[in-house]
Formats: C-alpha cells, sequence, structure tokens
C-alpha cells in the first residue's frame, strides 16, 4: 500500500495538534508554516508588557514533533492549493497530498482602513510583541530625558483601540508597567500617563455577560485607565487617534479590535466567505466542496447549533485532536462519523496584576480567584514543559521580586562613536 | 554641605558594580548608558545558538539599582566630556559631575577594513546575538527548502573570523546547532555541512598555553570544525571569504578577531591613545591628564607591571568593585592610598557542549571537568539570581532534553495574503 501523505499547513493549536495525534501513524506528514515555531498568542501582550521573555511562549515546530521519522517541518509559505491535482505549492516546492488541514488563523482587521496598519501596533506574532516592547519602554526611557513637557505627555500616553480581551489586557498591563516604573525611580513625576482604551460598543467585553464587563470597566478605571465606550475611530495616525467627538495625542496606538481570517480564504479563492473572511465546514471540518480538505481555528467557520464557534486557542486545540482522530480513521480505511462537538471551556480575561473576569456557561466570577484560574488555564494551555515552567517561574518571580525582568529593549543599535552633537 | 554627583557612563560590569557600591552612599548618582540593560557578553554566543533566551543573559539596569533613591538612570548616548566645566553631555541634557567613571567597553576592531562589517555577524550586543540566531536558523531551514545543491551547500557553511575565546566558542557552538538539526530530522542529509574558522597566528586561543591551544584545534575537528591557521583574512564580501590560498563561499560570516575600545577613546578625544585604543590609567585606576576621571574595563589600559590587564569581565568586575571604595573613601573626604591589584582568576573557553580549557596560572585543564568548572564560574558571574537561575536551568534542560529550545526565529513578517508565485 502506498503510503498516504498529509499536509498541515500552519503550526498553531489545531495544526500542531492533528500532527501530533498523526505522527503516530504510518503516514508521510508535512507541517508547512512561515514561522519556525509554534506560538501561544494568548499571553502575547505579557511579552510586550515586559513579564515574560520572547522564548517562553514559543516552541520551535521541530522540537515538539521533528523527531518523528515520518514528520517533515518546511518553514515555507504556501502560494497556491491546487485541488484539482491535490498539490501544496510553495515558492520552491510542491507537495502532493491525500488529506489537507488548514490552520493558518486570523489577523486583525482595520475594516477597510489598512493604512491604519502602519501607525498601530498589533499582536499577533513574537516580532510584533517584541517590536511593541522595544517601542513602551524606549518611549518611557525618552520620557525621563526629555525636557519638552508636550513631547513628555505623548510619550507617557497610550491608546488601545477595541475593547474585546486582547484590548483589556492590553491596556490592564500598560497600567501595571508605568506605575512600576514610579515606584522604580522615585523622584519621577509621572502624574501625565494617559492611557485610553477605546470601544465601539457601548461596554467592554463584548461576548462576556455584561456584568463582567461592568466589573472589567471599574477595575481598568482603578488602575487609572480611562474607558471610552461607545467611540468609534474615524482617524488613526502616527502621533493621534480621532473618534467622533474626541481627539488622543498619544506615542503608542495599539490595534486589538477584530480579526479576520488569513491564509486559507486567499488558497481557497473559488469558495464563498463566511462572516470574518472565514472559510465554511461541515460537522466533521470538511470543507463543503472538497472532504480532503479539513479547516480548523481561527481560519474556519465552523457552525454549532445556529452560531459560529469562537475564535479561540481552546476551540482549535480540541479541533486539532479530533481531526488527528478522524484522519487516523480514514488512513486506516475505516469510516468516521463522529461530528466535532466544542467541549466549552469558557471565556477569561486579566486585569492588570492580580485581577480577571472568566465565565463558564452561567457560572461567572471576578477578581484574585478568577485570576489565579486565569494562570492555571493559560499554563496548562502551553505546548511544553518548558513553556510552562518558564512562564510560572517569571509570574512567581515577579510577584516577589516585583521587577519587569524581560524588558530589555534589544532592536539599539551600538554606534562605534559618540553621535555629532545638535547644531 | 553640597550634595557630590557621580556619574557613571556605562553599565557593564565595571560600571554597574561601581554603581551598587555607590548607591549606598549620600552621593547622587547618574548612570547613562545607550542600553537599558546590563548584558552579559561572555554567553552571547548561546543565545546565537539557540540555546538560551536573550532575556536570560540581560538584565534591565533599572531592575538592579533603580529603587536606590539618589540613583538615576538615563538610557542617552554621551556626546561630549567637558573637562573644563566638569559636565557629562548628551543630545538633551547637562549632567555636572564631581567624579565620573567611563566603562564605555569595547566593540570588533576590522583593522582598518570596516566595510566588511556589513557582511559580518559580531556578538556585542542582544541584538547582534538575535540578528545572528535569525541568520542561522532561517539558513538552515532554507537548506531543507533549496533545490539548488550550489545555494544548499553556501546555507549551511560558516566562516568565523579569528580563533581566539569568542572565535572558539562560536564555531563550536555552530557545530553543535548543525549536529543537533540532523538528529531531529531523520532523512536530513546534512554531509554538506562546512564550518571553518580562520585565525591568522599558529595557533588557536593565543593568550592560552599552548598545550590548550592544540587540545582545543584537536576537539573543534572532532567536532567537524575545519580550522585554518596561519592564514590572513584578505577580503570579505556578502558570499564569501578569501584569504591568502584559499577562497569559502558561505552563508554566514562571523567575525570574532580583536576588539578596540569605544566610547572612552573618542569622549577623551585630547588624550593620546594606547593600543587597540585603549585610554591609560594609572594604578588607581585615574585618568593620569585629570584625577576626577576614572575608567575601567575594556576601554581602559591599565598596566600591571609591564603588562595591559587584558579585556575580561572579571577585570571590569574586580575594578568596579575597587572604584566604589575608592569613591566612598574620597565622598567622604577621606584619603585613599591603595592600588588596584587585579586578582587573576584565570581564563577559559569552551568547545562544543561538554569540553572546555581553562588555565589558572600554571594550572591548566581540560575536557568535562574545565566545562563543569566553566560552567559554575558563568553562572555565578551572571549579576542577578533571575539570570543565573534561566541559565542554569535553560542548560539542565538542554542536556537532558537535548534540544535547541530557544531558536524562535523572531524577525519575520506575517504577511497578510499569499505571496504572488515567481512567473
Amino acid at each position: 500500500m502506498e503510503q498516504k501523505k498529509v499536509v498541515i499547513i500552519g503550526a498553531g493549536f489545531g495544526g500542531i495538534y492533528a500532527a501530533k495525534a498523526l505522527a503516530k501513524t504510518d503516514a508521510h506528514i508535512t507541517i508547512l508554516d512561515k514561522q519556525n515555531h509554534h506560538l501561544f498568542q494568548p499571553l502575547l501582550y505579557q511579552v510586550a508588557a515586559g513579564i515574560l521573555s520572547a522564548g517562553s511562549i514559543a516552541t520551535p515546530i521541530r522540537a515538539i514533533i521533528g523527531k518523528n521519522p515520518n514528520t517533515f517541518v518546511r518553514m515555507e509559505e504556501v502560494i497556491e492549493v491546487d485541488r484539482v491535482n491535490k498539490v501544496v505549492k510553495t515558492r520552491e516546492n510542491e507537495y502532493p497530498y491525500d488529506q489537507l488541514i488548514m490552520g493558518t488563523g486570523s489577523t486583525y482587521d482595520y475594516f477597510g482602513n489598512d493604512h491604519w496598519k502602519e501607525h498601530t501596533f498589533t499582536l499577533k506574532t513574537l516580532k510584533d510583541a517584541v517590536s511593541l516592547r522595544n517601542h513602551i519602554f524606549t518611549n518611557i526611557e525618552q520620557a525621563f530625558i526629555t525636557k519638552d513637557p508636550e513631547e513628555r505627555k505623548k510619550l507617557l500616553s497610550f491608546v488601545v483601540i477595541g475593547g474585546g480581551p486582547t484590548g483589556v489586557e492590553t491596556a490592564g498591563v500598560i497600567a501595571e508597567v508605568t506605575e512600576q516604573l514610579t515606584r522604580e525611580e522615585i523622584k519621577a513625576d509621572f502624574s501625565e500617563i494617559n492611557i485610553y482604551i477605546i470601544e465601539a460598543m457601548d461596554r467592554l467585553l463584548g461576548p462576556f455577560d455584561p456584568e463582567l464587563s461592568e466589573y472589567t470597566k471599574a477595575s481598568l478605571e482603578k488602575l487609572g485607565v480611562k474607558v471610552k465606550l461607545k467611540s468609534m475611530v474615524r482617524e488613526v495616525s502616527h502621533e493621534f487617534v480621532r473618534t467622533d467627538n474626541e481627539e488622543f495625542n498619544v506615542g503608542t496606538i495599539v490595534w486589538a479590535a477584530g480579526v479576520k481570517a488569513i491564509g486559507a480564504p486567499a488558497l481557497l479563492s473559488d469558495i464563498e466567505k463566511q462572516r470574518n473572511n472565514r472559510v465554511k465546514v461541515n460537522d466533521k471540518l470538511q470543507l463543503v466542496e472538497d472532504p480532503n480538505i479539513f479547516l480548523l481555528g481561527d481560519c474556519s467557520f465552523c457552525l454549532e447549533g445556529e452560531r459560529p464557534l469562537p475564535g479561540l486557542g481552546s476551540v482549535a486545540k480540541q479541533q486539532g485532536v479530533y481531526l488527528g482522530q478522524q484522519l487516523k480513521a480514514i488512513l486506516k480505511g475505516k469510516e468516521f462519523n463522529k461530528p466535532f462537538k466544542y467541549s466549552d471551556l469558557g471565556v477569561m480575561a486579566t486585569i492588570g496584576r492580580a485581577a480577571a473576569v472568566a465565565q463558564f456557561g452561567s457560572f461567572k466570577f471576578t477578581g484574585f480567584f478568577a485570576w489565579l484560574v486565569w494562570s492555571l488555564v493559560h499554563v496548562m494551555l502551553l505546548i511544553s514543559f518548558r513553556n510552562r515552567f518558564w512562564v510560572l517561574t517569571s509570574w512567581v518571580m515577579t510577584l516577589l521580586h516585583g521587577s519587569l525582568e524581560a524588558r530589555n529593549i534589544n532592536n539599539k543599535e551600538y554606534s562605534l562613536e559618540p553621535a555629532p552633537a545638535k547644531n
């Protein structure tokens, strides 16, 4: 019997868990990803805040599954999926497949204003997080130096656009970061710090219970964050964000307002797209138009009853495990009729150092206990023992020592000679 | 009595240890550095190799001494030292001083061929190490992909120029890295790997005992490194290195051939320079021409008997501790006549995963035991508990798990749509 070929595009939660299951079969597995690492995106904001090292939430794909003799990892960008000949094409190579799994994820959506992208930071890749970290800590250091009060105010002003979990967590952590520095340098007068979070809806954390939204707003305000609800962003530039009624002059703009699927939607260009550019699959995660193609995670539109499943790591992970089982059966020539069923693990978000909101079905809770649960769940979700160990240890050290140890600015050039003086 | 002002330029070993001692006095201490972190340079090559995370060998300066109420940390580049008015000038500010400590370090010297710089990697800053890491692991991934055998050979060829400790350690670690990957991807044929180390002298590790040089050469060759002695580099380009007799077509060129002082030599432009651009100090580390200026570490030329002290972290650290004591006495108005005396801690270098050479006076040893001593000494030299913990734990994990967990390539852009195909 000829060896069956499975190609997996994307080494996010979905792709990696499917690959882990399939590594134990006789099939020839190829994993294609534009990065060389699997990344735990939910904690990127803590890398940006100097709490976690970039390395502690990323694991090389080869280190996860590279030792299986039938698994091949290739850092390549897919440019075409030829469904007729069942071949995945990259710039350099062609990978024939019997079954294809696509877990290509999502990116931030600027709702038609793509030129705002160059003025804003996002949190999707390690590069994003490290860039934001370099920027925040450079601005803070610059604020200590400048003698221009306007400039100083701008350097210490931050806007987060989008009141979902990422926006809330990012605004909260920026509040902690700036407060940390006033404790370190006792003579620093940081009363000019301004942190804004802008949300178009009438409450933060839209998908959560309204009570939790209220709690989140109050908690953020206690941390000094100014919450702007029902505020539609009309213009974003290098130096300001304008809503219908207000203008914010800021040194840092973080975009966290809505996502859209990437990768699969473009590669399957002849397939009609659903909301957020997602590609519709049936209850076995198959592309309706092609039973040899499976989609999972943020790029897939998977209905549960009337509603599509949310873009959560836990959805993608469960789908990956499920597809692993399904493809194992298919590879053995067996029938597999069990539909995918998401086991709802709830939703959570942290607010600063020691508070969070969590909601499991009708059960909801807040505060330090929610934060503890959030911490445990996130440590468990990390892919490797090493990641878990690093993250947990970093948190314990941060709690005990109270310092942002991972805030190194590492994009600075070391010039050979002193720079010329301004004339 | 007016508060005395001490300005420290450079937060390397010397500057940081002086600052730590002075933080406990009543003096007003300003630390100026172009980076926001203290960096443990001797382990940069392990960051480049994906063994250590960048964060594990860097500590924010504020986290080390930021909580002392009389200590001020400023991330600024010094552009002038006005010795007449006793003022240090940056682009934005002026810092008057009673005593000035300069520990501005060294950089790589291209011996008049500064245009080679753009083609080579070095290991002086976090940015250097992360750039080299990104480059090495991108090239290796690219080698898996390309179908052009010439291109593949180039991607898997590495030259290290300079046979001192940094060169030896870097060549050894590259050998380990590439060997690691052949173990992970069993079907990879990496017989085309070529690693060269080029040294102008007739032996590696010039300052060491010749017996250790021999051992080092043999150990590197056992790891697959080709050692080219008595080879003078004549030309360096993007794609090749040429010596008198040979040409090496390579994808990665690391420059580790000699250093020169930076910062202080240019800021003290009217002072005559010594070998390697260093600035001469007396036995109390004072600038001979100005008793209020002290220099330490790699930028200083400090004679012990006939010979200048070497550019080692342990020299800078001891000088920092010494200057802390001296300035404490001076600040109290006391006489301080004790000259600086370097307590020789020997020299060491690792060769790959579990071998090293070490020399303490006439006592010398090699192999696994030397490697253990090297490891312990380097862990102890790290500035903070957190750094020690991270580095030690990373080493133990690497030994146990045998994987390069910190090899994430984090400079890749995540493009929104699949790239257009080559035409």
